[in-house]
């Protein structure tokens, strides 16, 4: 809530609550705006000015809801590995069976070639660009990463438990390599304007975890 | 061979020849120093005065050897390609049992472990930042991937010829997601600072490879 919010609103419904849902909206749409220039020209290729006229918000309004560039930085990561888990559900909830695991890569290469292999991982481009940068940021990296890697370890752990995967196979060391091949995958595929390498890095990862089967 | 090196190598020597490899010594010391800035700050991050300053060279020197930033980009590519390679050898050109296979990965994270796994792949993180920027810069990242996947593949290809592997392995889907889990698994492990992810990530790759063990 911003006297520019309020500004904004003024007049048009009973003030207190009208104004948070509008302030919501409005810091919403600054989120939403970074993040689509930053997956365009980078972090770096990306300043308040161009956010402020994108978002056609004022640079009082962004410094309201974000103290600096690095506080809207940090929100673009938490906005991107939503949208990106969003994108992914319901498959990504249900990975408990070698059909589902192959189910969500299918998906996940289907998703590459509609984008003609264009853009690469919103999340993976912003941890490259960022992770040197401080440990602020390199720790909201580490908790996108790890909202990622949850239900891909929780898949391999109901396998386990279900008796798909033998007893001792180590869920975390799976998941995580799940999600490297993905990431490995996704950046290749980028590169080479081509679905194969995540196709081929995904048929391994699950490759690996099948000589867990019981 | 620039008025600018005639003027710095001047009166040392027989002219020409001289002149040539004080050259090429200028334009390998605008590259490296290029590069370093570049790993370190990313190539927005990085300016052609940057680099003057940082090489002691002239504006004029940079764009004798290199017509823009996009050139110079260019070459740093070609030349951080060539020191990673460089960096893996002898091992990277003799993957052609699973005992090297091994060794390259655990030595791929030992370099981890002394760098605190921090910097990623200098490779990686050239291509996350430029590979939308342009098609040139993309035809030299893919060029560089190449490069690296090739002696991976011809290693794999050799296990297949001796055979290590059965006969229909497909060397060039293993060799690619060995590459991906390395990118991946790079990316991961520079996020969380551990060298657990390249190492789960490696570990499937090559626990895949075995799948098709002769």
């Amino acid at each position: 809530m911003t006297p520019t919010d309020a500004t904004a609103t003024a007049g048009s419904a009973p003030p207190a609550p009208r104004i948070t849902a509008a302030g919501r909206r409005t810091r919403d749409r600054i989120v939403r705006t970074a993040a689509e220039l930053m997956f365009r020209k980078g972090v770096a290729g990306t300043s308040i000015p161009d956010v402020q006229q994108a978002a056609k918000v004022s640079a009082s309004q962004i410094y309201h809801y974000f103290g600096d560039k690095s506080d809207l930085v940090r929100a673009v990561i938490r906005h991107q590995i939503e949208r990106t888990l969003e994108g992914q559900r319901p498959l990504l909830d249900r990975l408990d069976s070698f059909e589902a695991l192959r189910a969500w890569c299918d998906e996940a290469v289907e998703v590459q070639k509609r984008r003609n292999c264009e853009g690469g991982c919103e999340i993976g481009s912003l941890a490259s660009e960022l992770v040197e940068t401080c440990e602020l940021m390199r720790g909201e990296l580490v908790a996108a990463f790890d909202r990622w890697e949850a239900p891909i370890r929780e898949g391999l752990r109901r396998m386990r438990e279900t008796g798909v995967l033998v007893a001792d196979a180590d869920v975390d060391h799976l998941a995580t390599a799940m999600l490297a091949a993905v990431q490995g995958g996704l950046l290749l595929t980028q590169v080479r304007r081509s679905p194969e390498p995540l196709r081929a890095a995904t048929d391994a990862a699950i490759g690996y975890v099948e000589t867990f089967a019981a």
